[in-house]
């Protein structure tokens, strides 16, 4: 059972679909508290503006206070290369930017279609190749609506794959898959994976960004693990709702996701008892919004990490 | 991609962890409209002393009522062999006793040992062997606590699968595996099914009860399937509460089941349009309730059941 790496996106993709502005001092007790359980990657913020998304307007401050953590990758989203200079400036130590499939929904997120946006991640690159080599930050293309889009509907499967590889042939160390209006279902992240994989190599794509919407996250999840997927993003209590999906959640849940992966025996780094303590700390800061997942009340059973090793004669 | 029966044990699962006691008209149009939805195998209720479960006091007459319906497999539970005389009576055509591997869990659902479980499952399958071939119904023993025991904790694996080879000894057709307090992980469920398999053959485990008391029940429903495990147990609406696990939800939820099952290529025959509205219309019936699930407040993507189409040439 290989290790996998959680990548933490709840201070960014979770606040920035939330109506309170959380302030500096609680993003930095979210990120030092989910830190000491374990976690080793956290998206901490996008650099944005911050008259559309003011949660996110104090980005460079939070990416400098993260970085006093020893060994946690320091992880933002931007939009584009105003974005990625900021992001280089505060001296994040990963960069990514998505590129939504659906051109309409790209227009809408980004305003740009998908000429200007790989032009765009074609400058992002150029710049973060100028950075130093001991400094310079791992830049990813999130590759958005990959598994359908609310506007467009279906996204083909064939001009996903087109798509990674154009992104990859301008330098672009690597590509994600973004379930991000939560279609995906496992035989369709599978096709992805693998027509991706053939075309351009499985060190171009490692890890997915899959979403709860029609609660498929976990069973997605399973199959990208199955498939050699490392690197699963998932947010603290699923925080990150669908505007265009009441009630249901946005992201995976870090809880039961991490109960899924220990109970396996996939070794995450990550104390889950002290993980259910930091959800418990930060809804608390949160005590607006809607937490999801099933694990923390319903508690570790007793036996928890022992079962597969009871077996072992 | 092979078909797939969802068995829907709402009826029996989910009426009976609930406050509400539902009339006999309510539970006919539930069954009728799931039925008409597609589905076809429904647990009607079980045979239990109606001062216990006063929510399964009408199950005679539930059955008969659900026999109508042509080529529905109309399942009970029973605890024991007075139940199963009254389930033969009453002419249901699939019959399940629970036999829990946590002994003081057995003990306390039913009141009887493992010895004295082991009788009453022997006595079952006698009287089903006297029933005529043609009338005669499909009898199974459903392995419970088979993941682990909120009072015993771990329930070693080699005993699982020791039990399941003396209930299988007994002449019973088939052993099902209870994730009865949702303890389960992929990995396990795997290792328990496979262990059965070697020790008893494949055709004697069929089908999974799984629960999302830890959200991990579509997770463990899909290692399940890729397995070749070929009926799912699931609720509508995730209904039946884990009174030990306050806020969990019990069963999975057959509207996210079908969802991926279908979406992934898996036949189950079940409309999911027609099945989100049967969900609305028995969340009325049932209004004090929580109903759990993603599906049902997402809606269906535009595309649904025709990504893997798509791509065909």
């Amino acid at each position: 059972m290989n290790p996998i790496t959680i990548s933490e996106v709840g201070p960014r993709d979770g606040l920035q679909s939330v109506e309170t502005v959380m302030s500096t001092a609680d993003k930095m007790t979210w990120i030092e508290t989910e830190y000491r359980a374990g976690v080793r990657e956290i998206e901490v913020g996008s650099f944005v503006s911050p008259t559309v998304l003011p949660q996110m307007a104090d980005t460079a401050v939070v990416v400098a206070g993260a970085r006093r953590f020893e060994n946690l990758v320091v992880a933002v989203l931007v939009p584009n290369v105003r974005g990625c200079e900021a992001a280089i400036e505060a001296g994040a130590h990963k960069i990514s930017i998505p590129l939504s499939l659906s051109e309409t929904h790209s227009q809408k997120n980004v305003r740009r279609n998908h000429k200007q946006m790989l032009s765009e991640i074609s400058a992002c690159q150029k710049l973060v190749d100028q950075v130093p080599l001991a400094e310079r930050p791992y830049f990813e293309v999130g590759l958005s609506t990959a598994f359908g889009c609310t506007i467009e509907g279906l996204v083909e499967e064939h001009f996903v794959i087109e798509m990674a590889a154009r992104v990859l042939d301008l330098g672009v160390a690597e590509v994600g898959l973004s379930d991000t209006t939560g279609m995906g279902n496992p035989a369709h992240l599978e096709r992805l994976v693998t027509g991706i994989w053939q075309r351009c190599g499985e060190a171009r794509l490692t890890g997915v960004h899959l979403h709860n919407t029609r609660g498929q996250g976990l069973a997605n999840a399973l199959r990208a693990i199955e498939l050699g997927i490392t690197t699963l993003d998932s947010s603290l209590g699923g925080l990150g709702g669908c505007p265009f999906a009441p009630g249901a959640s946005g992201n995976i849940v870090t809880e039961d996701l991490v109960f899924m992966l220990e109970s396996m025996g996939h070794e995450t780094g990550i104390d889950l008892e002290a993980l259910l303590a930091v959800r418990h700390q930060v809804a608390t800061l949160l005590p607006e919004e809607e937490w999801f997942g099933f694990t923390a009340s319903a508690g570790l059973p007793e036996h928890f990490g022992k079962t597969a090793l009871a077996e072992t004669p």
